[in-house]
C-alpha cells in the first residue's frame, strides 16, 4: 500500500493511525500541501479529488480519510475500529462526524487562506475563528462522552475506534493553535489514554518522514 | 420512528430521503433553526449535540446524518444504500463526504452567522464564500464522476445510493443561492436522474409540513 498524506494534516494521521492499529504496512508519500504539491499535474494524475490521504491498495485508489478507514476495517477485519451492533457503530461513527463535519472543515488550510486572502481577515480574527470551532465543536464532543453509558477507557469502550482515531488528530491541532481545553476533560482523559499506544504515539505529525 | 429535523437543513434532507427509499414511516418532529429551537432547553433534552437531524427508533437516539444513514442501512438492508463490494462502498462515501465535510460545513447557519456578525463580513462577501465553495466542491464531485467507470445512472451504479443521497440537498442549496452549475454537467445529470424518483421529491424542502 502506498499513503499519499502529509505530515500536519489531520485527516492523513487518521489514516495513519488506522494502518498501525491493524498492523499494515505502507510506503509513506509525501504531499507537501505548504507548496501545493497537491494541487500540482503529478498529483492531479494520482488524485481526481486533489486531496491528501489518498492511499492506494494494489489498484484500488481511495480517498477521503473516513471512507479509507471504512474499506480497510471492512477488508483488513482485526481488530476491528467500529465494534458492536448497529446503534455502538452509529454512536461511534457519530462521534467521529462531530469532529470530521462540525470543527475540522472549518480550520483546513485553504479555508484559513480564504479567510485571509479574499476576506482580508486579521490574522487576530483568523486564530479566533480556528479557536471558536475546536471550543465550541469539542464541547459537544465533551457533552456526548460524559452523558453515555458507552463511553469507557476510549470513546466507545476499551479499545480504541473510529472515534478515536478521529479525535486525536483534532487535538494536536487543538494544543498547536492555544485552544481552551479546561472545559472538556473526559476529552482529555481519552486523548491521554490513546496516546499510550504506539500506533497514535508512532503515527503524531512530528514522528513523520515529512515533519519539519 | 420519530425524526426531528428542519426543511431547509439539507442534513436533515438526506435522512428523510433515506427513510423514504427504505419506505420507512416516521413522525417529522420540526426544529425551526432559524428560531434557535436546536439551542433551547426542551430540545437539549433530546440531544446532546443540539444539532439536527435526530432521529429515535424505539430507545435508540441517533446523531449525525450520515451514521443515521449507515444505521439504518445496517438495520433495514433493503433496498441497500452502499451496495457492491468494499471497494465500491469506499467509492459511494468518499462522493458523500466530498460533499458532507468540504461543502456543506463551511456553508452551515451557525457559519454564516459568525462571519456576518462576528468578522463583520459584508452580504455580498457571504455569499461569494457561499458560491466559492459549492462550486468548487461541486466541481470535485464533477472530477469523480467523470473519470470512474463506476458512474452510472447515478453516482454509483444505477441505484440510488448514500452518495446521491448527499448530493441532492446540496443541489437545492446549490440552487437557491445561485451557484454556477454549468461546469458540472455529470452532476446536473445525476440530480435530474434523482429528482424523477418519489423518495427524493416528496422529501424536498419544500414538501415539507414545517416548510415556509
Amino acid at each position: 500500500m502506498q499513503l499519499y498524506n502529509y505530515f500536519r494534516s489531520s485527516a492523513s494521521y487518521r489514516v495513519r493511525i488506522a494502518l498501525a492499529l491493524k498492523g499494515l504496512a505502507y510506503d509513506y508519500m509525501p504531499v507537501q500541501l505548504l507548496k501545493s504539491e497537491h494541487l500540482g499535474e503529478s498529483y492531479a494524475a494520482v488524485s481526481a479529488s486533489r486531496l491528501v490521504p489518498l492511499l492506494k491498495d494494489g489498484d484500488a485508489v481511495l480517498t477521503q480519510s473516513l471512507a479509507i478507514i471504512e474499506y480497510l476495517d471492512e477488508t483488513y477485519p482485526a481488530p476491528p475500529l467500529l465494534p458492536g451492533d448497529a446503534l455502538a457503530r452509529a454512536r461511534i461513527r457519530a462521534l467521529a462526524l462531530d469532529i470530521a463535519c462540525e470543527i475540522h472543515p472549518l480550520n483546513n488550510l485553504r479555508v484559513l487562506r480564504y479567510l485571509v486572502h479574499d476576506l482580508k481577515v486579521s490574522d487576530d480574527d483568523k486564530n479566533r475563528w480556528y479557536r471558536h470551532w475546536v471550543e465550541t465543536g469539542l464541547e459537544t464532543v465533551e457533552r456526548q462522552l460524559a452523558s453515555h453509558s458507552g463511553t469507557g477507557r476510549f470513546c466507545h469502550g476499551d479499545a480504541p475506534t473510529l472515534a478515536d482515531i478521529t479525535l486525536v488528530p483534532q487535538m494536536f491541532n487543538a494544543q498547536r493553535m492555544d485552544c481552551r481545553l479546561d472545559h472538556v476533560p473526559q476529552v482529555m482523559r481519552v486523548f491521554a489514554e490513546c496516546m499510550k499506544l504506539d500506533a497514535f504515539a508512532k503515527t503524531q505529525p512530528s514522528a513523520c518522514p515529512d515533519a519539519t
